[in-house]
């Protein structure tokens, strides 16, 4: 199909698509003229995983191409899982996080095989600092309980990861699921917590 | 304390602390003269949750405002609860979201008690709209999955906010813990996907 189609088809503007090649997010079409391009059905795909990774997982443009280029490259499932961590976690040096906090965040996680500079350590230490910096305590295992339901959505992600038939469907759905997890689990929490104070606060009425 | 003593003590330049109390973040110390007011260890606690819900969770100072607020006043656990989930959600209007996406995740979350306007809900449906609009499919029950670890990580806020002595340390721990919990369970499922990852597929190796 012709750039123009493109756009109509994937609801992308014509412009934002050449951005997008200009950035090399998207691959280029198979040139069949001076200044045409054919473009295909994965070239509509690969728009709507742009989409998606930049306006619902919030990603800059330069994080989008890190990790298409993780799925485009022939890196193992753990190389493209530790690129997608990297690029959906803010920023954290490890000389910014206090090494008490860091000790603490590993005895919770006792027995994980997580390396040093994992991003998501850093910011749970990073939490547990800020949360008793402002006079919070944990004192029915906040941190544990946190740390046992995350092993139970890990393994509900390599699950579906698991699930893929084969290289490239696995690392999209690394990618897709490390990005979208994160809204998708804030958003059910939020449901869950107002489902709990309901049954807690007002046990006898229904929502 | 004189203002420039509660910046050393807080670590919050004076200037900043100015604008806090002209946003009404910060309440007023007791006026002790024409041009010096007095302020306590109180104050200093609220520049540090201050500090803890912009610069940790994130948010603008006009949300802030809005959290700190429902702190102050007299409503009730599930109002504050209410709205610091509407505070820390980025702001979904109920038609832009597939109906039929929302009637799904409805069925995941059948049983439970949830107001129509629940952030979380919408959020959720829009993650299942994006998921699915990219070719992904959820094959091992991600969203069930989800939905029962959100379950145990609300119970766990909920056991936290219990064991608070009165009203005020309660409201606290809501808007501690619904802002800085996305920040820590993000964080422990990335260990979690590096420690479930390693064993699946480096099982002889040790991190």
């Amino acid at each position: 199909m012709r750039m123009s189609e493109l756009g109509a088809t994937s609801g992308v503007a014509v412009a934002t698509i050449k951005f997008y090649l200009r950035e090399k997010l998207l691959q280029p079409g198979t040139r069949v003229s001076a200044n045409q391009s054919d473009y295909t059905v994965r070239h509509v795909e690969r728009l709507r995983l742009i989409r998606a990774i930049t306006e619902v997982g919030g990603l800059s443009v330069a994080s989008a191409a890190q990790v298409l280029a993780a799925i485009d490259s022939d890196e193992g499932l753990q190389k493209t899982f530790a690129v997608a961590q990297r690029v959906v976690s803010a920023p954290i040096q490890p000389e910014d996080v206090d090494d008490d906090a860091v000790a603490r965040i590993d005895a919770v996680l006792e027995g994980w095989r997580v390396s040093p500079d994992n991003p998501g350590r850093l910011a749970a230490a990073t939490v547990l600092t800020t949360f008793e910096g402002v006079g919070q305590f944990a004192a029915r295992g906040w941190f544990e309980r946190y740390a046992e339901a995350a092993l139970l959505v890990a393994e509900a992600d390599l699950d579906e990861v698991d699930a893929r038939a084969d290289r490239t469907a696995k690392t999209e759905t690394v990618v897709v699921g490390t990005v979208l997890g994160d809204a998708l689990f804030s958003g059910l929490r939020r449901a869950a917590q107002e489902h709990v104070s309901a049954v807690r606060y007002s046990p006898g009425e229904r929502a």
